[in-house]
């Protein structure tokens, strides 16, 4: 997979993309990242990339030009399964949209600053408009770094051990049962018998139990879909 | 504001808090983030922070002990608001949680990694569980750093221009109106009429008029708060 992110900030991903999952998934060749510095789409020596909004108002508006530069410019080299806006009013991100956004094979992801994009790039250019939650965010390079995190993790190879992403919170709309580890007893906060009975049916029906009783008292929403 | 972060992947955030708005509130003394490498607070040779879980299944539990000392140390030197831990199944953050979050003087954030904490430290120490969406990440760090911008952002005197904040979306349960910035024509898609007619009533009036419109197409749910 391979997934050019298009920003005016690009410095912040240097150290997440260093660090972690996204690091080793790179390093194995599952996945390429591509960042695109904005301001090298654009033609005059301030490098200008946002102008003050038609009408007035507080906060600058991004450009058209360079932005069309650079996609333009990406189009003309592959073809992308999704051009991306991160944008509070996009659709919220779910575990499912992770899903089938971690089958494409290119995808581009724009990435909003100041008060966003001038609306002709959203009319002109972008397949899909993701927000990864009801908060606003200084830009939407930090929403990116979620999404490519949410995707990246499911591409076959990307973990360790597969099991361990199907038995995440939301694969089956249910949240994870308690998990407990050494020491038995901690300040006298013991961890449940029954994890130590080495009885695996009865622990896994325990941590049924547990993951639909945890869903119902603190997400009973999830069940109804 | 003092945030202390505690996580076993603290090179994550290097470059996030030395870009755009992190950095400028820090450097401007307005917030402080102090970010703690869980490993610091182990006592074996490995610098072990974490296990496999009782019961068995695929995926590492994070161990209390390391984690008591951390948060036992932070405690023992000034008094924080909220003790926050990163996770699917907690609360999902919306705006009006960032604006509460926005008035601590010192709040500690966990990170979760791996399968999660073992369950005694949330029992023991957490008293809010934050969830950033309904997604599964590789660790509660890009989480963290969300959860910090979403904050951050809201402190007085960070945004250059504080009414810009005011007008973003969710603030007043409205997705934002579309924004037009020059130029008036590019690729003969035009900016609205009434965004150059100079006549700010009525332009005010199409805005919140579109900002209406917009939320009742993709985000009805907003209005029903």
């Amino acid at each position: 997979m391979r997934i050019d992110i298009i920003t005016v900030v690009p410095d912040i991903f240097t150290s997440p993309f260093e660090a972690s999952i996204l690091k080793r998934s790179i390093e194995k060749g599952l996945v390429e990242v591509h960042v695109h510095n904005l301001r090298d789409y654009t033609n005059d020596n301030y490098r200008t990339v946002d102008d003050y909004q038609y009408g007035g108002g507080a906060g600058m508006v991004m450009l058209v030009e360079p932005i069309d530069k650079c996609i333009s410019q990406l189009k003309s080299e592959r073809e992308y399964g999704e051009i991306i806006y991160m944008t509070p009013d996009g659709d919220t991100l779910n575990q499912g949209m992770a899903n089938t956004l971690s089958l494409e094979e290119n995808i581009i992801i724009l990435c909003g600053h100041y008060k966003g994009v001038d609306q002709r790039v959203r009319d002109m250019f972008i397949t899909k408009e993701i927000s990864v939650g009801d908060y606003v965010l200084s830009g939407g390079e930090l929403g990116a770094l979620i999404l490519c995190d949410a995707i990246i993790r499911l591409i076959p190879g990307v973990l360790n051990d597969e099991t361990s992403a199907l038995t995440d919170s939301f694969q089956d709309n249910l949240l994870a049962p308690p998990v407990y580890t050494r020491p038995a007893v901690y300040k006298e906060h013991a961890v449940p018998e029954i994890l130590l009975s080495g009885n695996f049916p009865k622990i896994e029906k325990w941590r049924e139990e547990k993951a639909l009783e945890r869903t119902k008292a603190l997400r009973p929403d999830l069940l109804d879909d």
